[in-house]
């Protein structure tokens, strides 16, 4: 465990003491080919047969169900495809949710630029997947429906049993990410393929787990070998299997009153952090939820300094602003669910967090966003600056354009916010931007501040957009 | 380490005590996600460019050209599948040799069955893959050539650096799987691409490397992810990459004079194997091979009951034989060569093997084999046997039919030796039989023998084939 608190546990987490010893005992035992017929060999077999066994127990499959992969992404990687080679007569449709982790939308993709069909379903501002918008996408020619378990941005829980009803009805299987939630609890019944990744549970990286249930009909891609049932080629990585399925187990055991006291911290920041800092959106479901995960966005914010300020102040948490990523577009998740995508900051709660630690993260939030704030927009009103100008096609006065053509968030909605004051109710401020995060997050700065979005129209032949808001308070 | 002397070096190694210590420590530093701007991303991206550093030099290539992978069976299926799309447009022809690991061969099947040319390239008796014949396979179709550095089976090196100037001159890229040789150092310059896996030197298993020089067109299979430059999609495995560079700089260290003593020993072996068990024949290049590998087949055995029987003995050691494997046919590679494959035995000594384990060995394979031998073949001259019949279309006496159908290696070679003695010099043995082995155990008895082999022909209308045999002795 770190030193000092590390609030990005659904990005991945230590060792587990339980993982640590099993490791250390899987290597002493588990080095060797479990193919081969010597003493060694054998040795390495009951290992991973006994693992196996363990974390099968923990999905709530049969052994036989369960392949050990090298990682969570090939875990989704290969049963999105396998599931899809093998459903291939059915037909060539994946229906996946806007929320889905990126390795599945790699994996949808890919699947589109193999000559396949994609539909994407898309979530309510809590990020949740209703069935019915399920329903309303399979056709004849579905072969596959993806959908996780719970959100990893958001912490949004999706009612994956009653998605599993609705494929089950049309007869098509449903594979479920489960990658945020397995350490909680089994997934819902219903499912047909299941994945996970190990070090999202404190087991080691390069296992992933990929459940594919008793006729269904399945091909992997190849090349593959004799290893895994012909569904993860390559040597049996047996250590760190034996340390993933005993830490799941471990894991488990805690995981109902674990869940129970992290909600409790969960639910402390996310009513105090609106309270402690001014223009801030809590998103995600606020019932239907992992208990140890919260995201806020906070209004003319950078995510990346924000990340920054808090890691200074020895707080290591996540983002999902466009900010902090290198393709310069804002996390497809907020994106999906319209919410707020500017200083996006996501706390996820390793077990064990200290109540204290949450206490001193409160304390220290709010004077590391108005750092950040102040770096960027100057409390004090401003006074006209060059970039906000009368707008001669509206008539001076009642509407303005602000040009922010070339500047990154939040720099667009924070000139936004400036302008607005400088025109009537009923004027109209045109926001010139060629940045993505503005088409989110001009949008939810006018839902946050009870403004009228205006719609968006093409500026210029670059790719510049012009957003329209007219003030109404 | 094992308690009990382990040959099967050639398979897995335990954890070099390096890589333990290197393991413990980046589990504790390197667990985070390295793409994360927070201190404990940082840390772990520290960690995972000095690993990378680290094994780019003793592969010898630039830390940029070096991708780690799950496993060397992934980095080989990365490497192939990269390597031909990256080609795509000079033609898909995949040269390989005929005694690749079944990773490449397996790579290639799927290439074959995705509408891809392959070449097998033969090889000697000694298993070696002769530049020339490589140079007469390729074309200007060909997208890319697969050559082992040495044989996992055999031991035997192949000359890299020749078939490396053979392919530049032809402007084809060169795969090298260096799975068994980059521990023993790095391999001969001119590859244009490089695999080999971590668990063979005494690193953790779940660590492959791709090499990919610069220059070299790639275009890794989808769908793919932001990490490993798009090479390995998934959670990196740092503390098992850290682990893994930090026992391959430690085994290069030593590599030399381990070498030279392994070799000693394995000189011993390849010289007493033939004068303490009689019907013995001594597989693979005597000079241009690994140093710690012998492999030598043992007439009228059964390889499965040898390795028990080796086994029960206190000694782990592996087999190409087809009686030790579930597909009933023997070993490619000694197919390949055309040399024996029953009661095939493989020794792979570990660093640090001892004299007097050797020697133990040496004392213990006698009575193994001897033991193997008596449970199929009495050592008395038989009696006639119902399977060996006068031929009434040679007429009796100077021809004999041995009927071997359903009977599995060694029987067919078995009851031919004894049936050999029952027809005068100048007479023919006919024996049928339906196992796969018999093709490369009844020729390569009569090259041992001195008896002339005189070809097969089908028998019946099942699986069933005839192989003649005259007598000349």
């Amino acid at each position: 465990m770190a030193d000092v608190p590390y609030f990005d546990a659904a990005s991945s987490l230590p060792l587990h003491p339980v993982a640590r010893q099993a490791l250390a005992a899987a290597l002493e035992d588990g080095w060797a080919d479990p193919a081969r017929p010597h003493r060694e060999g054998r040795r390495a077999r009951m290992l991973l047969d006994a693992a196996r066994e363990t974390a099968a127990e923990a999905v709530g499959c049969r052994p036989d169900e369960l392949t050990f992969t090298s990682s969570g992404t090939r875990a989704l990687h290969t049963g999105v495809a396998g599931a899809l080679a093998g459903r291939a007569r059915a037909g060539r449709r994946l229906v996946v949710s806007a929320v889905e982790h990126s390795a599945v939308l790699h994996a949808a993709g890919a699947h589109r630029d193999a000559g396949g069909e994609v539909t994407e379903v898309g979530v309510d501002r809590a990020g949740r997947v209703a069935p019915e918008a399920v329903a309303a996408a399979l056709g004849d020619d579905t072969a596959l429906v993806c959908v996780q378990s719970a959100n990893h941005e958001v912490g949004t829980r999706q009612p994956v049993g009653a998605i599993a009803s609705v494929c089950r009805a049309a007869g098509v299987p449903l594979l479920v990410d489960a990658a945020q939630s397995l350490a909680w609890g089994p997934v819902e019944d219903g499912w047909s393929l299941l994945a996970a990744s190990a070090h999202k549970w404190g087991g080691p990286p390069g296992v992933g787990l990929l459940a594919v249930r008793k006729g269904v009909r399945f091909a992997p891609a190849r090349p593959v070998d004799e290893r895994e049932s012909g569904r993860a080629a390559g040597f049996e990585n047996i250590p760190a299997v034996v340390a993933a399925a005993a830490s799941l187990r471990a894991v488990r055991e805690t995981a109902d009153a674990e869940a129970a006291r992290l909600r409790t911290l969960v639910d402390r920041i996310r009513e105090r952090v609106p309270e402690l800092v001014p223009d801030v959106e809590v998103v995600g479901d606020p019932v239907r939820r992992l208990p140890h995960l919260v995201t806020f966005s906070c209004l003319y914010a950078d995510g990346e300094a924000l990340l920054y300020a808090l890691d200074r102040e020895g707080f290591a948490v996540s983002s999902g602003s466009s900010c902090t990523s290198s393709t310069l577009t804002p996390s497809h998740v907020l994106r999906a669910m319209g919410v707020l995508s500017e200083g996006n900051v996501r706390l996820s709660l390793p077990p064990g967090t200290a109540e204290e630690d949450v206490e001193r993260f409160l304390a220290a939030l709010p004077g590391a966003v108005a750092s950040v704030r102040a770096a960027l927009a100057p409390p004090a009103p401003a006074p006209a600056r060059p970039s906000v100008v009368p707008d001669e096609r509206e008539g001076a006065g009642d509407a303005l354009t602000v040009d922010s053509l070339g500047k990154r968030c939040p720099i667009p909605v924070i000139e936004l916010a400036k302008a607005i004051g400088r025109v009537p109710v009923g004027g109209v401020i045109t926001v010139l931007s060629d940045d993505a995060a503005a088409r989110l997050d001009i949008p939810a700065w006018c839902a946050m501040r009870g403004q009228e979005y205006g719609g968006e129209s093409p500026h210029g032949d670059g790719p510049g957009t012009a957003y329209r808001v007219r003030r109404v308070s």
